[in-house]
């Protein structure tokens, strides 16, 4: 797939990814790593927390979206280089059998001062269920480079 | 460790945690899984990268900044439940042989409109490495239960 650079983005454009199904073993694996909370671990103790069953971590579905992004249709120039995100907000838990996909959003096209071989493009990435219910959404700060320097 | 409701936090607060060393091979590992771009994945390649050398993703230090908080003095009573975050900033490159850990500050305390028997915390987190350079900060919103319903 074409690599993109700074001047191949308009605001507006939405780029899609493959999907990936998660499973309970995914789901328990990840929280025993990185998140080991009981509502993460434990389907049966889940059914009395706030989740009201087994979820995923965030983390894990952050990671998992990542993934879809890297081998999705977003092919900024240089890789997907984050400099940071505002706003992640988790919408709705991640269950096992969920098969999840993202959109990505082009919100604003930033050209460098600094940097006449590069821009920050802001992007709003939403992470989907096969209900095409939200489960995650976040904006990114990415830095692409340009094709030609900046006059 | 006793665990915290919301009467017992207050603005100012700080709670630390252990520390974690990462090494080239968790960085490999988790990048294979979830960021498989080559500034991640190849310390050869990576030299001619933005980071000028092998980083793990920022995904994967979120992952273990999640771990070090869930391992550390900041419990409160039914887990670190987020919301969402904002203002994520990867501000320096996690690198092979960095130990981290991680300081949370409570920011502000919210008690909640509509449910009498639960607030939210917000709470800034910092990732530090064995320099103590801040290598990923960012603010959380988290659920909280109170011990007593407010009046």
């Amino acid at each position: 797939m074409r690599k993109l650079y700074f001047e191949d983005f308009a605001v507006g454009q939405v780029f899609s990814t493959g999907r990936h199904r998660i499973d309970k073993d995914q789901i328990i694996g990840f929280a025993r790593q990185y998140d080991p909370q009981y509502y993460h671990l434990d389907e049966e103790a889940a059914k009395e927390s706030p989740f009201k069953g087994l979820a995923a971590s965030g983390w894990h579905t952050a990671a998992i979206t990542m993934r879809l992004m890297v081998d999705g249709e977003f092919k900024p120039a240089g890789g997907i280089l984050g400099v940071g995100f505002d706003q992640l907000s988790w919408s709705k838990p991640v269950r096992p059998g969920d098969e999840l996909y993202v959109k990505s959003e082009v919100l604003e096209l930033r050209p460098s001062k600094s940097r006449p071989d590069r821009g920050t493009l802001r992007v709003r990435n939403t992470t989907f269920n096969q209900n095409d219910e939200a489960v995650q959404s976040f904006t990114a700060n990415l830095l692409v480079p340009r094709r030609s320097p900046a006059s």
